[in-house]
């Protein structure tokens, strides 16, 4: 540096210490927006809740006095979940300091964060020894990663009233040797293209951009120099620390590589919302300090596509689609979705359908973010916001396979679909190529079962992951898709799934009459090539939009195709005769046949199997194209299951004889309800008549449906062409077809 | 409704001064509550919103065209619809042109009831020839009746506006004819004191009102003179014509006979929600002809008590407890409740906490009555219903058990429990003596099967009872209560019960730390003398009221003594060891087990049986005072129900090896629940750490019970001497205890 600069330098640094208050907070809060808060909180109600929220919260933790114990116990455990409130404090301390100006907060911060300053030097590694990376505070680094993402916001806002003494002693004993602890002492940890790492890197960077440490944001950023990760070291949950060929660490490393270019995120929504808080919060922080880093526009704004297709991947009441290992139940009204949905409207071109999120969320961010989303609303800005049919790539290249979603109808005729046409999702994965999930109005119809685990539930083997859940929730029986010789997708293993993924076929939102999406597995069961189409169909003359499943297997030998239909509810009636079983015993020893339990078997006298159920009073039927020889299954989930981990539902199974090729055909009713007041059933029959296999050959496949007044329609694919210019002739029964593009759908009579 | 219809319809309103004779209206509406509805329609949003339905149905109709089809079908069936819709429409459209003034309202009131002369004489008895009292219009005179109680108020409503002419062809053709059929014609359905014949009065009397006709009053209010059933005669339902004894018919013989003085139906809510509806119309168009009779102040205000009872027997969604043969889901937002709390707000005495229920049911009755409701609300005279607990003596006399009713708790902490100490409830009861179900704020937590059938959905037995609705829902082991040696209450059969009642023994909500029921039941089981104690416990040591329950069984000869708790949910976890059942055959081969599959089975350790579930996302636990010998079983109904017809639910059973006498004790908590978007479990597990049973004699039990804290608390019971006065002095375990009343209840420790 010229002595001119360090001349430039050092004034700069004199004037800003003159005038102190000129340099934090600078984070998350800034000046400016602690400014703007003071100055409008009276007139925004979301503001002031949110604001009463962490006054009531920090409130009782300062009765309760201030305790920074020992490090001990595992996740759950005393020390453990003391810990984790006292980040939660520091953090709404700090922002309420700023926003009331009240020193008592920021006497409880500086108080709370010199007891760690005393503890931290004195601490080894946390004496569970269980994580493939512990830390200090906590028995494994992601929550020590976790607790300085927040402690770093309770500092930043105290810093400027702190004595530089003080800053000094907690900067030397405290943040940056847990810095250094979370990165240069833990590269196992932090090097990785992981959630665990973006943690670790967001702790460290947010950190740095407090202290103005170029060396943490750096090594934020850009990861370690230099790790000593084998190649086949692994985490605790079996996965792999570092990805064969993976050249690059840090935060842009973990934009670059965990996202799809649709932001879709290969785990799954679950953990997808999990991973977006340090993603949000450090990407806030990094456009505050270094805008001119343009965070949120990095890589084709990248992280606003990915807050926008999580939401987009939930059901009418917000839930996410509960596919790998998901525990339902978890929606967008989380801690973390609160600071994606804020941010992203602040900083990703105030999307106004984001504010119908926020006020369904009732709380804001109490920082810039937070301030925009409760004044846009309360100036009334707020549109619907509007979820879509879409095709999400998976992959880092989004070239991984897709996850497709169709959505028809609106309000009570609201039907979407969900088609996992992805990678396998890592360890999380389930072995569900080409499974899908069904929803209406109210919910799930045609659901995944999602994970076998009790979160936090310390009953449930400490709300971790039950050991049903690879016995039964990973399998492929306990999903919406074919199963090959009683045998999951890749024989069960992970590992072998993570090589592969399935090939989208065709995707089509754009004719509201038919919404399609096609793919093809080649590699779940070697020597079986699986080609499944589902669509949506949308015509006045049905209550609701149809779903339509194709679902082809071909193989050079004969394979037992059974295909699993999990519903909710209780069977109402069936066109074909079946037999309740005697007695109930598991259906078989493995790949989650194990815990199901046949109750009925029938088969149909003729090619249609129709059953209707009845779920939160209203009525579901599925119209099977089937052989006379099919078996027609109910099957009920929960045997060997000896400490009922399991939830017990039933399934429908279409069970085919061996043979080489198989094709399967149904057609999905959400008609009608019952009103248990007036006791009157409205539109409790299915309106399906008829469904023909017209044609079967490798070039394609034709079938034709009627409902009960005669109507019929026609659809037809092309199942080796999907080419959107593809021209194709054929004929069928003597009638000819003529069309372009990879399917053709009529109403032919 | 459009704007331009509603400006159609106030133009209407506002320039009408057409004055017909002063006599009709006079039946429901009242030319003065027509007058005052024309003028207030405009401020109160309640009327209007009826008003509007009943244009929009009223209009739908009046645009398909009048249909008065031959009569042919059954209930379900085209003209059994359509003759139900028409009566609908009638009574609607006649209030319209009352409120409307508009004639054409008056023009189809006309027209349909001409088709209606036309057609009745030529009708011999419906063509189904399946009812015991058949209708001309349909199946049953049931329906018949319920048509003319309908017609007769459009009748009413129209009487001014035709001449003479017209009137005299509809009285002659129609409705005197139509009012003989239901009555002379038909002794065995009209003679009745029954709900049939209720609607048989009411319809007889209403026309008869009508027409000022005093032979049909008459014989409405005081049945036919003379029948000829036989003794022995039966109705469809196999329920004798007749009761032995019965010397009075008519509508007082109603009121003086089917509900006991507290108002109580021995049928149970959901029949008595049906059987509502002709008692409060007749009453009212009583009160409106013939106010000398004082009807709403008959038998000491019976009316008035029964509408209150019926609203005080439902949950916290307003649901009623499905005792007996109930369709759950049915609540007071039904019809029958509109016009139940309308009339007994206007004539009872106007309680505030009536239009709580008004406004939740979101309509009022087009008259007098939902005038004086809809001004209440508008004027802003609301106050909260407060349920309450209450023992509803059973009987025509009280004489013949109660049905108690247990609350404490307010908000989320509301507990509830209902205990069954009636009669039998004639065919439609169940074996269930001294049978209990428990509720929270959320609804079900130990539920009551219900009956088992889908009323009005054809796939299931075309809407009617299902078989298992005797093999199952009726039986013993569906229930709460205690099976002795495998068999249903009185051996299952409905005569038998029908000639016993359970005794109530305690009945004592005055003080909120301990509300208690006890009951005794000597007939069910012959040689056995069964009595239960229930009681809910509010301490704030605990999160919300307990149940306690204490269930002695005493007998000369050794039987097998089993206690089912039927829950909503799933096992958590228990504190005793059990194994799951390899293969789930069914239990047994009648009294309801046939129906019940073993899915575990397992043996306390010691004293103390807990075991905790999960529903709805709350945490619950039953702690059992047990021997180590009884067999501790979950089940699991569903068995031998070839056409799915039963829902699979869980229960728990403690079954005790072959003994004399028999105590159980049980604690039943509603504690803690979970978040499954922060993935908070709060307050998961029991509080209770200990039961004991200190003392068990012939005259005295006492139990003891500890929190987690080791606060104590004592219980004892007088089992022979329930007097309130009474003095009591007891020695357990070297403490004295001393006390008078039929029950001991202390903090011990
Ligand atoms: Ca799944
Ligand atoms: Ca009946
Ligand atoms: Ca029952
Ligand atoms: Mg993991
Ligand atoms: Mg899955
Ligand atoms: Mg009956
Ligand atoms: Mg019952």
């Amino acid at each position: 540096m010229s002595k001119l600069k360090t001349y430039i330098l050092f004034f700069v640094l004199m004037v800003s210490s003159i005038a102190y208050s000129q340099s934090h907070p600078k984070l998350i809060l800034t000046k400016k927006g602690v400014a703007e808060i003071r100055a409008q909180l009276n007139q925004l109600p979301m503001l002031q809740t949110s604001v009463q929220m962490a006054v009531r919260f920090v409130g009782d933790e300062m009765e309760k006095g201030i305790d920074v114990p020992l490090p001990k116990d595992m996740a759950g455990g005393y020390t453990h979940n003391c810990h984790k409130k006292n980040y939660l404090a520091l953090q709404n301390a700090g922002v309420l300091f700023q926003i009331t100006q009240d020193e008592k907060y920021a006497v409880f911060v500086r108080d709370m964060l010199m007891q760690y300053a005393e503890l931290y030097p004195t601490l080894g590694l946390h004496p569970a020894n269980r994580s493939y990376a512990p830390g200090k505070i906590f028995w494994q680094n992601l929550n020590d990663a976790n607790w300085l993402v927040y402690a770093s916001q309770a500092y930043d806002c105290v810093y400027d009233w702190l004595s530089s003494k003080e800053r000094k002693k907690l900067e030397k004993d405290l943040f940056r040797p847990f810095a250094d602890h979370l990165s240069v002492d833990s590269p196992q940890f932090y090097n990785r293209v992981h959630n665990h790492s973006t943690w670790g890197n967001a702790a460290v960077g947010m950190i740095g951009l407090v202290m103005n440490d170029q060396e943490l944001i750096d090594r934020a950023f850009y990861g370690l120099k230099s790790d000593n990760i084998k190649a086949d070291q692994k985490d605790n949950d079996g996965g792999l620390i570092k990805m064969p060929g993976q050249g690059q660490a840090g935060f842009f490393a973990q934009l670059d590589h965990l996202f799809s270019p649709d932001g879709y995120y290969t785990e799954g929504p679950y953990y997808q919302r999990y991973a977006m808080y340090p993603f949000v919060m450090f990407a806030e922080a990094i456009e505050n300090c270094k805008p001119e880093v343009k965070i949120f526009e990095y890589r084709d704004s990248l992280l606003v596509k990915a807050v926008q297709t999580l939401l987009n991947l939930t059901d009418v009441n917000g839930l996410f689609f509960p596919i790998n290992d998901a525990q339902k139940g978890m929606s967008y009204l989380s801690r973390e979705l609160v600071s994606s949905v804020n941010i992203v409207y602040h900083f990703g071109g105030e999307d106004a359908g984001l504010l119908a999120v926020a006020e369904q969320q009732g709380q804001v961010m109490l920082d810039d973010t937070g301030l925009s989303v409760a004044k846009a609303i309360k100036e009334g800005k707020k549109t619907n916001y509007i979820k879509r049919s879409a095709n999400y790539k998976d992959g880092a290249s989004g070239t991984e396979g897709a996850l497709g979603i169709l959505r028809a109808g609106e309000g009570d005729k609201e039907i979407c679909l969900v088609m996992k046409n992805t990678s396998q999702g890592m360890g999380h994965g389930h072995f569900d190529k080409l499974s899908f999930s069904l929803y209406d109005y109210m919910g799930e119809v045609l659901p995944d079962y999602g994970c076998a685990r009790y979160v936090n539930i310390e009953q449930k083997f400490g709300g971790g992951y039950l050991p049903e859940n690879n016995t039964w929730a990973k399998q492929t029986v306990a999903h919406n898709t074919l199963v090959v010789n009683g045998i999951s997708h890749f024989g069960g293993s992970t590992d072998t799934g993570n090589e592969f993924h399935s090939d989208p076929f065709v995707f089509d939102a754009t004719n509201k009459a038919i919404q399609i999406v096609s793919a093809k597995e080649l590699n779940a069961y070697p020597g079986v090539e699986m080609h499944r189409t589902l669509a949506l169909l949308a015509d006045d003359r049905f209550e609701k939009p149809l779903l339509l499943d194709i679902f082809r297997a071909t193989s050079d030998i004969e394979n037992q195709y059974e295909l699993p239909y999990h519903f909710v509810g209780q069977l109402l009636s069936a066109n074909y005769e079946y037999v309740q079983a005697k007695e109930l015993v598991p259906m078989g020893d493995s790949h989650g046949y194990q815990h199901l339990r046949l109750e009925a078997e029938g088969q149909a006298k003729g090619n249609n199997a129709k059953f209707t159920w009845f779920a939160k009073d209203h009525f579901y039927s599925i119209t099977s194209y089937v052989s006379p020889e099919d078996k027609l299954q109910l099957v009920r989930s929960g045997a060997n299951d000896p400490n009922f981990n399991l939830r017990s539902e039933p399934a429908f199974i279409i069970k085919k004889n061996p043979q080489k090729n198989a094709v399967f055909v149904s057609i999905v009713e959400a008609h009608g309800k019952y009103d248990r007041v007036t006791e009157f059933a409205d539109n409790a029959f299915s309106s399906i008549s008829k469904i023909d296999l017209l044609l079967n050959t490798n070039a394609y496949t034709a079938i034709s449906f009627q409902d009960k007044n005669k109507n019929e329609w026609i659809l037809i694919l092309a199942n080796k062409d999907a080419g959107k210019e593809s021209q194709h002739e054929l004929q069928i029964n003597g009638a000819d077809y003529k069309w372009s593009g990879a399917f053709y759908f009529v109403q032919s009579k």
